[in-house]
């Protein structure tokens, strides 16, 4: 995770300095159910590494019928100075982690100094990846946890104090959820508000993870008017992000601040201790390139994989 | 051959059929060279299949530099029916085949009865594999070749007849190597005229395969006046084709006959002995989507592939 969360800093710093090409994405309507493959490619042009992504979702009845996850991914690298492909790998637990470390980067960068308590708004699986990530960079005291399921909530907060040592608190509303919150993690898959203006404290960070596509919502577009906005890529969030929501209604005006921006020292980020800031996440293929560039190092280095020669002629 | 033969018939049909969903390809110009990678997907609904390929091309310091190829391929599948990717494959060869595959379908669908003489104008790789395909379909009894190198066309001459014992009359012009022939397939980067009016007997086939990018010609617009044209995608060949510049000059008129069409006897082909027939080959996703099935298949039977399991949990 501390390097994937790196990655992830970098892939934002190089995005907001211009340094990535991510043309828009191609998808395919599958005829099951309303699933889709999506293909994101981003290029890394000072790194020279072109990574391609196929992320599958939707497949409700792959558990049941195919004993598979109902979303999976693959990523591919090509190296930039010749094109050759450079390795194949995995794409659902990458996609896992730097949506995770991006939340860690949000907190490192944004987070009031002090913050130490956390409420996660949506108990699934990126839920436990924000808190793998956000442990990284954050001391954290305590979690207050609110999902739509309260089996849900509880089976959250079971593993991850078994695997951290972290106590969780089942919140019995999402209000009481983020009472007391220093940063709030939303995770949900919400097209309607579900974190109200008025609920929270001033100084808090809202790491909004949900919203990703048109007329998916987590936050009630009020809570932007006074809030500092920094987003991961504005061109993205203008469409699809959190912050969608607030500009159609006017509360948020353009130039969107984006994260690497911020990292890159070229703009503020959290303006005082008492501002609310909220960090709009939709995730970006550069993310990929740069989290599977770090994860084949790694590779490398430990020397895991298999090697082929696709270029070899046929026997 | 005959494998992919079969492989691109089925997927014009399938295409023209409105069995596929192609959407616009995704591409990303990299620092280096002019070169670029380009990203296309395809769809077969009712096989439920969905394919991948990433082309690059343009890399053309590449042999020096690398010891590589200027452009190389590599095609994923994933089952349509759960998202999981099924395998991973040289893209490279499998292009020159299915390429290939679409001539050896015009002369089986398009050319004159009892036409037996080639002319190849174009002496590139491509023109090869297209003299593989149709002799799979066609009793070739002589090949005139034209290109612009002598030197390449003395080499491909000698190729031919060392690969399949027929004889190759290295043609001193175009028009002369056209002058006798019952089918001309043209294989060239050109972008401007090569084969002009006037220069065809009555009744023969011109595969036009050089021509898939808006700009690049190989054939003079006034060919097609009297001509019967057949595309592999009218959506893509009215941008793209060769058929653009006739479309352009207003001798070609909408809506564009496909193979796939003709193959599924929805509309006509040829229609008489002397009718000169043009087929415009830009090619197509599903044609990747086809093959790689097919060749997945094969090497199923025979044993042939490494075996992963990307969804195993990590030790």
């Amino acid at each position: 995770m501390p390097d994937v969360i790196a990655a992830v800093g970098d892939a934002y710093r190089a995005y907001s300095g211009g340094d990535v090409d991510q043309p828009p994405y191609m998808g395919i309507h599958l005829s099951t159910d309303a699933a889709e493959i999506d293909f994101k490619a981003g290029y890394h042009r000072s790194g020279e590494l072109v990574s391609l992504k196929a992320s599958s979702g939707g497949f409700r009845h792959n558990p049941d019928r195919f004993g598979l996850p109902n979303g999976m991914g693959t990523v591919l690298l090509f190296d930039g100075q010749n094109g050759a492909l450079t390795c194949v790998m995995d794409g659902s637990l990458l996609t896992g982690f730097r949506t995770g470390a991006s939340g860690a980067i949000a907190v490192q960068a944004l987070a009031r100094p002090g913050a130490c308590r956390l409420a996660a708004i949506g108990t699934g699986n990126q839920a436990r990846m924000q808190i793998r990530a956000i442990r990284e960079v954050m001391q954290i005291e305590s979690i207050h946890a609110w999902g739509r399921s309260p089996e849900g909530a509880q089976a959250f907060a079971a593993e991850i104090e078994a695997e951290f040592g972290i106590s969780v608190v089942c919140a019995t509303s999402a209000e009481q959820a983020v009472a007391e919150a220093d940063v709030v993690i939303t995770t949900t898959r919400a097209s309607g508000v579900v974190l109200q203006d008025g609920w929270l404290r001033p100084g808090t960070l809202v790491v909004a993870i949900g919203a990703d596509q048109p007329g998916k919502q987590e936050l009630d577009p009020e809570l932007f008017r006074d809030a500092r906005v920094v987003v991961d890529a504005a061109a993205q969030c203008r469409e699809k992000g959190e912050v969608q929501h607030a500009l159609k209604a006017g509360i948020v005006a353009e130039p969107l601040v984006e994260i690497g921006e911020v990292l890159l020292d070229r703009k503020p980020g959290r303006e005082s201790d008492d501002q609310i800031v909220i960090f709009d996440s939709t995730g970006m293929a550069i993310q990929d390139n740069a989290t599977a560039a770090a994860l084949l190092r790694l590779a490398r280095e430990r020397g895991i994989g298999t090697s082929f020669d696709f270029l070899a002629p046929a026997k």
